[in-house]
């Protein structure tokens, strides 16, 4: 083992994301040596009493920590939200029915996609279509008209691109369950389990280890798949084996047990959820403040507190301004292809003072080329 | 980061398996600072440079490692391989076609189950019934009819419960091209490559991290699905993205180019091939010479150097077996629920030396209650 003091940068990526060191400097201990077994986490058996107590402790602190209702079973799945977009699919919506997939944005947009060739039978309706405004904002009040009698209403909850969520869940039809991807921001808030059927989570942004999804969804949702699916694309069979119909992925298993525990400890959802906004705020004042100089993609009514994305005047001054943040050692800014500009991705493991940084590197910038 | 001395024991396990000491140091380091970035692996971004370096290593030593022609593409993809006994169908098998599948064991058996599930409208032959001779052998020259004309045939190459290999592939209809599953032993020896069409393994045993699969297909075969599939069911899609579709196991990935550098450093497949043989060689030569106190569960003509399966005269002896070889720090030795038994498993990366420990303990334990 390596025993220098590693230099640390500040990582802003949209995902995968930055992670706190506490839990990072257990994560290689546990390589070598797990649980004094004299084997590293990688290398147990997925079957035996170590494994076990890993993942009984990750979907035991998933509960605390999000809360989550006994009637909701909580899945880990190989591959990330994209692999979601066509299971979701295919175990929820029978032939020829009817879904609605409000379009906020590349991630939803990608969503309807893979429903349609995970389902062809079925229609997948567009009852907001963002892209008009280049997704500019979410729907609002009377903006969306939804499907009655849909399977389900399918959205995702926060927007990283253009940086825009839903601070309220969006309303289906009456009786429609929601489905909601919530990658970017699970566990920064509270859910309110009574309006979703189904919340689901890629592990790269909050809780660790990119290659594995969670999956979040009433037990009698996922009894049973609209149709015949082979086993790794069944909810019911996931639930039926416990996460393990073959060997899992073990160690992001393991890394998301301790994020979880390490969200508890930090203060839980409600004390993660007051930390990002602290830490938004901290850069929307930079922005409102600037005197035009830094301009928000998002309307401010739907502004993420997670994905703060804007752009200066000119792209040579987008550009200037991440070359000028890098040699400061920060990293991750450059906007996503679809939007240009500047994207600060603040997710549940980054610091407030992570934040204070950009934000007064943001104002001294303006000042030397404002 | 902890500095004691971690003691490691001998970790036979079925998989996860045992992994070099220097490639769990150095994920454990990278998992705070990669490549001097001040970012730890899971936390770059899978479309940065340092990403780009990683992921372009471990197809490049990948295909060193195997001798993998120009013809063949090389991709990661999430989960294990029982979601590629789905793809593999869903990818290849047209309507209406015809597969075969050769039952080897428990393995095999689920990828024949997988594969109706996920194309029901084909017909998955089964041209060699191991189950009836319980799986004590690989099908000889002449045992297997198989179909003419069929799609490909499918075989898993090393079978992990009851210890059998194919030393040689199996013999398809003439024009049929061969599938593999070489989860249990991919790189312990070189592949035949113009046999095959496509050869995949899950990661978990040989090269890493559990929760993801290395497909190495023909381009030819891969480049367009028989039917319509979302993307990440689609090899044809994860060809064009380089493995890159969405966020990928990018742990996994990194974990996989180090084992395949190690392998390398090795002396490479016929190396690791020759240590496989001799490992295998020390633990056959006390259940041959035991004079029938220990009993091998496979033919000699198609023993696995790989997994070593072999029981006791009584349960009671079996569980007296296990117990006393844990007290003695060897781990991961109980065979699987289908056979019982015990059970060594000893793939590339198990040293001779915990070959030899183990053949001791079987020669004492002998004395001791034969």
């Amino acid at each position: 083992m390596n025993h220098r003091q590693p230099k640390r940068i500040w990582n802003f990526s949209a995902g995968p994301a930055t992670m706190p060191t506490e839990v990072l400097d257990q994560l290689a201990e546990d390589l070598i040596d797990v649980d004094s077994t004299g084997i590293g986490i990688l290398e147990h058996s997925h079957r035996q009493p170590t494994f076990d107590r890993v993942l009984g402790d990750a979907v035991e602190s998933c509960r605390a920590l999000g809360e989550i209702p006994k009637e909701y079973e909580i899945l880990f799945v190989p591959g990330g939200a994209t692999v979601q977009f066509s299971l979701i699919a295919l175990n929820l919506i029978p032939d020829n029915a009817t879904a609605d997939y409000p379009d906020t944005e590349v991630w939803s947009a990608k969503a309807i996609v893979e429903a349609r060739d995970a389902v062809p039978s079925a229609t997948i309706a567009v009852p907001f279509e963002g892209k008009r405004y280049r997704y500019d904002h979410v729907p609002v009040e009377g903006e969306m008209t939804p499907t009655p009698g849909a399977t389900y209403l399918h959205y995702c909850s926060n927007n990283t691109v253009h940086g825009t969520r839903f601070h309220t869940p969006p309303k289906a039809a009456p009786g429609v369950p929601l489905v909601c991807d919530a990658s970017s921001e699970i566990f920064g808030r509270p859910m309110d389990w009574n309006k979703h059927a189904l919340v689901y989570a890629s592990a790269q942004k909050n809780f660790g280890v990119a290659g594995m999804s969670l999956v979040i969804a009433h037990r009698d949702l996922i009894r049973k798949p609209v149709r015949r699916l082979p086993s790794m694309f069944s909810y019911a069979v996931h639930l039926a084996a416990e996460s393990r119909i073959n060997t899992p992925p073990t160690f992001a298993i393991h890394a998301a047990g301790l994020m979880f525990r390490w969200m508890i400890a930090q203060g839980g959802v409600r004390e993660i959820e007051r930390r990002n906004d602290a830490k938004a705020a901290l850069i929307y004042k930079e922005i409102d403040g600037s005197g035009g100089f830094y301009r928000g993609l998002s309307r401010m009514e739907c502004r993420s507190p997670i994905n703060v994305s804007f752009r200066l005047n000119t792209e040579e001054l987008d550009q200037m301004f991440t070359k000028e943040a890098t040699e400061a050692e920060f990293d991750g800014l450059a906007g996503h292809r679809d939007a240009g500009g500047i994207r600060a991705s603040m997710y549940n493991a980054m610091s407030i003072s992570a934040s204070q940084a950009l934000a007064q590197f943001m104002h001294d910038f303006a000042q030397r080329h404002g």
